[in-house]
């Protein structure tokens, strides 16, 4: 059985998402960032890099949101996730998932996680500062150029549109108006009634 | 026919290096960062993210390194640089090399690219002070957790293959020594001899 290491407050809510959209069946384990869970010996050897989420197959472990997306929709291709067999799609799918992956999302940490990348605190404060400027022009972007509607890729859901519902769900704690970018603010009303996003938001007690 | 864009000292080498792994017909188009050709109108056209690679297809255009790297895989497979139909042995190599873009490559951005996460002159200072600490770090977990040997996933060559020589081979310019990560050298120093690295460096004038 399939088990996700997460926190409700982490991208692991869109994998939580797929996995629900998949018809998988799965456990969730709740990693504590209040006591340093993910920086315990025993999550270390689960996932050294003190990250969730990070999902547990038969095979091995899996990190690294856009490719557990393509796992889970690879292994479950009745739930019709992605375009699985169309080499091209596909790219423009992962394309956008690793795009929110390693741009929006990091643009995002460095309002909360200067840390990582500068010890100085007047730096951390410069990038807390300008962290929303930076995710507001990739959101710009996103919307202008590579959201199709009303689902990311077009008439289809796929396994983008529940990273981008967690994404641009984030934007008001950010301080930016999402209402500025108006197909992805409906995309992100349209995801919340969704029976697969209500049911983790329950299960997760959000 | 495929068409690259391109620059030599970016991520986009490890990209034709696939291509030529993949026996792949492209043209390359080189994009001339000391004239700002990636802000250009035209380019912008191409990729709204101002970045290379950027890979033209007869469907159009793929962004993002390890998307492009899948794409290649599936669209060559008699050249075997993927386990194409295993979705987990997959979801480890698009895993190692998301890992590659989100987290490493950006770590090492953090030391000539501040400026896209902060105004001020002492914060991006600071960056560029702490990036050989945090770069070192991801090469430590990708030294003692992740690579196999010979190449990354162990005795077949894959896709995360150009990947990490890429970005392995700029730790000398950032003042790490990559001896100091015994297996991430001795694969650089293999990969350095691969015929389809020395034709790219070659024909791109490195």
């Amino acid at each position: 059985m399939l088990k996700l290491y997460y926190h409700p407050a982490t991208i692991s809510f869109a994998v939580q998402v797929a996995l629900e959209d998949a018809g998988a069946t799965s456990e969730g384990e709740f990693v504590d960032f209040r006591t340093n869970a993910q920086r315990t010996p025993e999550f270390l050897a689960i996932n050294p890099k003190s990250r969730v989420p990070a999902l547990i197959t038969d095979r091995g472990v899996l990190t690294e949101t856009p490719a557990i997306m393509e796992y889970i929709a690879r292994t479950h291709p009745a739930a019709n996730l992605a375009p699985l067999d169309d080499p091209f799609a596909m790219a423009e799918i992962n394309a956008f998932n690793i795009y929110l992956c390693s741009t929006v999302h990091v643009a995002m940490a460095h309002r909360y996680r200067g840390y990582r990348w500068a010890d100085d605190p007047e730096a951390i404060k410069a990038m807390t500062a300008k962290s929303p400027e930076v995710v507001a022009d990739c959101f710009r972007v996103i919307e202008a150029e590579y959201f199709r509607g009303p689902f990311v890729m077009g008439d289809a859901y796929t396994i983008c549109d529940p990273y981008l519902y967690v994404l641009s769900g984030w934007l008001d704690r950010d301080g930016i108006d999402r209402t500025q970018f108006p197909k992805v603010d409906a995309h992100f009303h349209m995801m919340r009634e969704r029976p697969t996003v209500k049911k983790v938001m329950a299960d997760w007690g959000m």
